[in-house]
């Protein structure tokens, strides 16, 4: 899922991001409750008309930015208190409101509300938490009549096998149309990550969608599939596409880099994105260094097809029995070098 | 033209430019001389190649940015010596030098290099300057071989009549594929450009374009095609387009306005480009106050457009006669207060 934090997928159109396929995409709550706020969204018809995006929307459920952003908070059973990381003004979320924001915004795929512990905590704060993240999401649950959106719980438990499996138990007996793995990619180690998806993936049921939140480079996409996820939300691509960061089929290229100044190739010969199809390294370089809007678009619409190129060409290798073939070619022509 | 000052129109891609149709672009030579430079381009194959353009390309001659934006320079009868803006490095211009960098980046119309007097030289100064103009446009002709580009010729002559009908006589009597009205919107009021305008453009030849430099507002364009100009660059529909700043038929929008917050409704009801089509005014308010990238492409995508359509209108009513009333109409819708 592509990120469209503010309901726009940085640097892309509405209609260039249809260009490029997605099926779904994920709205950031926390982003949208502050600015323009739900009722404006809600008076205007929902997410769906105001960003002009006729696929599915997956909102996230506030959760992990007001952790992560909000300055001032309390949080007790009933709910998180903070201010907004732009004017200080005071909000309120819990279970009970973010499920219904959510449906008042309109999305197709809402999630539970849940305390994301930061990487550090000791493993006696993140039982604590995690026990309130199961009230929760009995809560979440409670608050969510069967009408549309669909649900999907969170399961936590930091890097800790045993607090993973309780979660997956609890949350795995509530009636959540999908499940995610949440917690990861906030800090720990890739050996962290990667070992907790691989423990939690396969205890999740099978006959509900697997999402793996805020995960993340294409080896990891390549990682998580193989563990048995399905879903993946990330920044990565448009933000490192900002940063001139690009993906490529033999490995990243850093496109300031003064060997592409004169390099009339396209960015990944291999890739059939409009930016490889039209224009050189030579011509994004030229973009990039001299700080045109341009160069930001250009740089979007590859790596979000890059990723999305990726995910196609993995539904159509475990159709074809050949997922493991897929992976080991994708992984040997990328330079073994730092990909992050 | 809309203008793609370093081989890019500001905001989008090439693929976003041809879906809105122009016949032409503008780029500017001075800037692409010192970003990529004219080397790198050849190299490349040239500037439509380079920036994936395959309609027509007009490059101004480099003098109007020496004049206005170089920081240390030295006119001299042979050229002009002058500092990059960007790293103070030496640089020189000349009627042969500018025909030869043009020519060599491929351009479709090339522009005879000129002084261009900044407005506030006194009548003797505009005078001298004009004279030696007057010979570089001689030396950019015969600088020129008979093969592409066309060459363009510039008249100046600031605000004095009888010094722009001299500069007319002089410049139509060289073989210029077509000619100039260069000089105007340098600082000048409103009234001294239109006169100046109205004044000059009938002396030119009828058989050769008639293109008006840097100008200017949708009114303007009107102005200027009565009085039988054919041509026009201007960056304010792009750079009022990155200010918020938007061009409808009913008058000017600033979006960033509280009054749009909650405008569900289409920026213009009569425009039918992507943006007006697809997103509401508080969408693009939304996509404005949070500095959202895609503000930049929606809001460039109407503004050019805007000006684009108006000017297929105007050549709609000329073909079947109508163009006093297509442009009262226009006007007559336009608020009263400043459109500037």
């Amino acid at each position: 899922m592509p990120v469209g934090t503010l309901a726009s997928v940085k640097s892309l159109t509405t209609e260039q991001l249809k260009s490029l396929d997605p099926q779904i995409i994920l709205n950031n709550t926390y982003h949208l409750m502050l600015r323009p706020g739900v009722e404006l969204i809600e008076r205007l018809g929902g997410v769906h008309r105001f960003q002009a995006w006729d696929r599915a929307i997956l909102s996230d459920s506030g959760g992990f930015q007001v952790f992560s952003l909000a300055s001032i908070r309390k949080v007790r059973e009933e709910g998180v208190e903070f201010r907004s990381h732009i004017d200080g003004s005071l909000h309120f979320l819990s279970p009970e409101t973010s499920v219904d924001i959510q449906q008042r915004m309109g999305v197709d795929i809402a999630m539970a509300f849940d305390e994301c512990p930061p990487y550090g905590w000791s493993r006696e704060e993140i039982e604590k938490s995690l026990e309130m993240t199961h009230r929760w999401a009995k809560r979440s649950v409670a608050a969510h009549a069967a009408a549309p959106p669909a649900l999907f719980g969170i399961v936590q438990g930091g890097t800790h096998h045993d607090l993973r499996k309780r979660s997956v138990e609890e949350i795995a007996s509530l009636d959540f149309d999908g499940i995610a793995i949440g917690g990861v990619a906030v800090g720990e180690t890739k050996e962290e990550m990667l070992d907790t998806m691989r423990f939690t993936t396969p205890l999740l049921p099978a006959d509900k969608p697997r999402y793996l939140m805020g995960v993340g480079t294409p080896e990891d996409l390549l990682d998580g599939v193989a563990a048995g996820v399905d879903m993946f939300d990330c920044v990565m691509p448009t933000r490192h596409a900002r940063n001139g960061s690009l993906f490529t089929s033999r490995g990243k290229v850093v496109i300031k880099n003064a060997q592409y100044a004169d390099d009339g190739g396209p960015l990944d010969p291999e890739c059939s994105c409009l930016t490889c199809r039209t224009v050189s390294r030579a011509y994004l370089r030229h973009l990039y260094v001299n700080d045109e809007i341009a160069s930001y678009v250009y740089n979007t619409i590859h790596n979000v097809w890059f990723y999305l190129d990726l995910m196609r060409g993995i539904r159509q290798a475990i159709a074809s029995h050949s997922f493991a073939a897929f992976r080991a070619t994708f992984l040997n022509r990328q330079p073994t070098t730092d990909n992050q």
